[in-house]
Order: structure tokens, then sequence, then C-alpha cells
């Protein structure tokens, strides 16, 4: 079984090139991951033109059935490896994609022990989440310390939350986790949020939100579940928080472990490096969504989302002009 | 009244502009246009992520309510003119977007004989539909002879119908009409359709649905309303093609007329040409969507809708470094 795509990653970016992947009639493996990627935890999405107010969860199942309706099939589990039977010649990753791809090889993606085999990677992986790391923060994850304002915030009806983070992300899962909890307070590092100013205003709108700047998490403490943390500044003349839940939205790391082997170049901020058509310097390795600069900082779900499209074209006129190239392949290896 | 951005279009990537633009708190004027662009026309659209077939029309309609509970305002009618106070200085043209920015004017867009001005205009126009350029074709426009499946397919049920076109749009256009239409009957110049594999494999399932090669419409005739159509081959016997509807869908070119006397760069196409941030080399001119070549001939509404998102986060940057250029303007004009 050879798939013509193979598509990591299951955010916007990711189910949106399985949509278009499927309508180019390819036949298309996704490899879940974490389900949602980004958008499954970013709350309710205002801001994605063509749909009013939706919850990113609830998006991204809409673009999972759109894909999956049109054929895709979806693999839950994480991508462990990804191998590329030509990479071991000299100097791929020095050629230019065209000419290199005459050395397209056939991919080979791990997945829970299992191996797929595609004629083209469609790398979607989006960004890792940061952590505080901090003690006890890793036991106390679920009970109490989460990273998921749509998963969790309904948990926390009439209690108190911090929320660890500036940027827009934090501020508008703090919109959400406003509507269930009785008081949210923000802890920024800095002097000032990152947020878009439109998110800024409505959270300085509501009543049940605070704001502390020059503001850290020192401590996390509690046994089987969170029981208050320890701030670097007083609040309310204490510098020990005695609340409910923490919510760290403290932004994310491009997650390119897995492209690295395969000679796939990176930018100078760590992303990896693609022409506006979503081309790698590596035949057949296109990238989509999160885990590119295309746009600078500027990422987006309806960014992901066209990126994603334009990396299922790109697969697309790559599969056509390499049809073969997991059957050359298989001869090689068996010689 | 100085906007902060003009909108100029419409379509996807206009009302995508619009709706970011007012979460960015700019203060914003989309001048309408040809309502919902070529997405208004397209029929129902099954590939846009997040949205499960859905009208084009419907989907531009949301867009637009997007924008426009934001606080966008909304005009309607055509830009005929757009000028900039910075234009007439020299070489501003061959400058460097972020150079030339010092040179940055204010921007004065009329829309039947009323002129607003701005600090930046987003340019999304799109592209201008193509005709045939027929006898009568003009007269019986709206009286048998289409441009638009979206609207006027409702009024072919149990009809007889030719669509003329071989891309994509036409034959999804014939898809929507099969819907309603007794016999569809789409005329291609050449000896293949564009479409996509999915969208061609879906029109040949259809039973009342039937593809002409290597044929054109010679004649349009009719007096009050269209009667019938001459082709340059036969069909069924005879050239002369008895029938209800004509469907025009034959491509469309980059409207980029108010664009040229700014100053405005294009590429070897005649798209504008921009970086993927959506400047231009003028400043404070960003275009989006139809109008630019960023992804090559793959143009979709969710890349449109993403590169008014961009532009629209471009404006806003500008925007913040240049609070004042209109004032300096009415400064300029008052010596």
């Amino acid at each position: 079984m050879v798939y013509d795509t193979i598509i990591i990653g299951s955010g916007a970016a990711g189910l949106s090139a399985g949509l278009y992947a499927v309508r180019y009639k390819l036949k298309t493996l996704i490899i879940k991951g974490d389900f949602g990627g980004e958008t499954a935890r970013a709350g309710v999405i205002w801001n994605y033109p063509g749909v009013i107010g939706i919850d990113g969860y609830e998006l991204m199942k809409t673009m999972q059935k759109q894909a999956k309706d049109g054929g895709a099939e979806i693999v839950s589990g994480k991508a462990t490896k990804i191998t590329n039977s030509a990479v071991k010649r000299p100097d791929l990753s020095k050629q230019d994609p065209e000419v290199g791809a005459q050395n397209a090889g056939c991919y080979e993606v791990e997945v829970c022990e299992k191996k797929y085999t595609s004629k083209s990677i469609i790398f979607a992986v989006g960004t890792e989440r940061g952590h505080l790391n901090l003690p006890n923060e890793a036991e106390l994850t679920s009970k109490g310390v989460h990273y998921c304002f749509t998963c969790d915030s309904p948990l926390y009806a009439d209690k108190v939350v911090a929320v660890v983070g500036a940027g827009d992300a934090a501020l508008k899962g703090a919109l959400l986790a406003a509507a269930y909890c009785k008081k949210i307070v923000i802890l920024v590092r800095g002097d000032k949020a990152r947020a878009e100013p439109v998110t800024l205003e409505q959270v300085l709108a509501l009543p049940n939100v605070e704001i502390l700047y020059n503001t850290e998490v020192k401590e996390i403490i509690g046994t089987d579940k969170l029981e208050k943390i320890i701030l670097t500044k007083e609040y309310n003349g204490s510098a020990e928080f005695v609340l409910d839940g923490l919510f760290i939205e403290i932004g994310a790391r491009p997650n390119n472990s897995l492209a690295i082997p395969l000679g796939a170049e990176l930018d100078e901020t760590g992303y990896l490096k693609t022409d506006p058509m979503m081309h790698t310097n590596v035949p057949g390795f296109f990238a989509a969504g999160d885990t590119v600069n295309l746009f600078g900082h500027f990422k987006q779900d309806v960014t992901a989302a066209a990126l994603g499209s334009v990396a299922a074209t790109s697969a697309y006129q790559y599969v056509q002009k390499h049809p073969n190239v997991c059957e050359l392949h298989a001869l090689e290896h068996n010689k």
C-alpha cells in the first residue's frame, strides 16, 4: 500500500491539505498527532472568515469531516520518524527542488510501530506548546494545570483561575474562561500584553479579569491537585496565591525534529524554509501552517488553511510528475 | 473624515481584510464594487475549509456580516479613481517600500462622484470576467445570457442551457445548474477540460450534462431574449442550437487599471507585484486576493481570504508608523 501523500498533523493546515488532496484524487493518509493543533485549544474563534464565532475544536471537526468525507484516511497517533530512500544520496539538500526531484525517494513514516509508505509528505505538525518547566507542572497537568482553554474552562465554573501569558492566545483564552470563572488573574511577565488591541480591549472591559504585569509563577504547589502558586511579586498583600486552576499559554516552538534528518533547511528563526508554494528543499517534502514563516509572526487559522491547500496543490503536481517513485524504491530494495 | 484604510473590493480577500482591519481597530471603509467578487458567482463551494457546501453568495454575505459587525463601513458603487498626494514625487516607484514609506501620501478614492480619504489602501478588486465579445452578447445579458450560475441557474428549471468554458469554475457552475436544468451542454474550445479531476468526474457522472469539445459559439441570436446560438461544429446534426440559457465562464483578467497610475509594479503576467506580506512597491498601497499571484495560478477562496488577512495586518503596521499622513497632506495643500 503506497499513499500519494501522507499529511502529518491535523490542525487547520493539515486538514485543509487533506480536503484539497482528496479533491485532487490523491490517495491520502492523515496522521493525526495532536488533534486540531493550536486551533482546537484556541477557544471561540471570531476571526475565521466565513464562520461566525465557532469553537476552534468544532472548526477542526468540520475540517476533519471535509477531508474524511472526501476519502482521506485518518490514523491516530504521533509520527515518530520519517525516512526517505533518496536522502542518503550525496548533496541532496543542496539541490534545487526541481532538479533534485530526479532524486525523489519513497517516504516511510512510523506511527506507533507501524510504517506507512508514501510518494510525498505534507508536514503540518505546527508548533509545540511552551511549558513553565517548574516542579509539579507535569504532575498536576489536568489536575489544576491546563494548556487548553476550550477543553478545560468549563471545569472552573465560579472558580478562581490564573492565566500565564501575554499573547493573543492567552488573552483570547482568558476571554473564553471569563464566561465560566468567578475570577481570572492574568500573569504577564513583561510590562505589556502582546495581544491584538481588540482582544486586550475586550479583556479590560470584563469585571472579573485582572492583569498583573511584571509577574511570574515561581512555584506550583499541590499534591493530588493544584492548591496554590507562588508569585514573584505580591498580589493582594501576599506572594502566595490560592486558586483552583492555572492555564499556561506562553507560545510555541516549531516542531521540526522529524524534518531535520531528511535534510530540510530551516530559516534563521528555526521554521521550515519554503517557497510560497510550500516546497521545502527536499523533493516530495512539503510544509504548511505554523511550521513555516511565509507571513512572519502572523499565524492564523485562515493562513494555515490556505497554506495547507497550497501544499496539497504542490504535492499533487509532484505526484503527477513522479508517480512511480515508490515502485522504483521497491525495486532498489529487492536488488 | 480620514479612514485608516479603504478596501477596494468585496470578494473573499476584501471582506476578510475588512474583518481583520476592524479587529485591529482601523477605521475601515469597504468599497463594494461587484459584491462578493468571483465567489458570489461560483455556485456551491465544497472546498472552503471549515464550511461544508455553501453557496458562494452566502459565504460572502457571512464575511460581509463579520466585517460590518466589527464596525467596517460599506459603500456600494465602483471605485473609479485612486490618487495619492505622494505619487507625483520623483522616483517613488523605484524606492524600497520601507524607505519609500517616508514619502507616504494621503489617498483619495472616487466612487460615484464622491471622494473618500484614507491613510492606506487595500486593493482587492479581483479579476474581470471574460466575455465572448459577440454581437447580441451585451444586449441579451440577463435575457438568456448569463455570467453567474449562482444567481441565475434557478431561472432555468427544466430548461436547456449551454455553458461556455473548460475551467473549474465553468464545470462547477454546470454542476450547480444541473440540479435545475433539464439538459446542459458544455462547450469546450479545446480538446480537454481544465477543471479539477474531481469536478470533471462529477460532471461526467451526471446524466443531463454533455461536453462538446473543439466547439465554440459563433453567433448569439435573439431579439428580446436569447433564442439560439450557432456553433462552429454540428451538434445533433445542426450547427444551430435552440436553447433557453447561455452561461459564459471563460476566466478572468486582473483588473489593475486603478493601480497603474499610482506607480504600482506588475509582474510578468500582469498581476500586481507584492511580497508575501502583500506590500506593493507603493507605500501604503497593499494588494490581496486574485489581483496578486503569490500562489501562481492557484486562486481559491481560502487563499484570497488569507491574503486579505495578511494585507490588513500590513496596513495596520503601516498606519501605526504613519498615523498623520493625511494631516501632513492637508497642511501641504493649505500652504
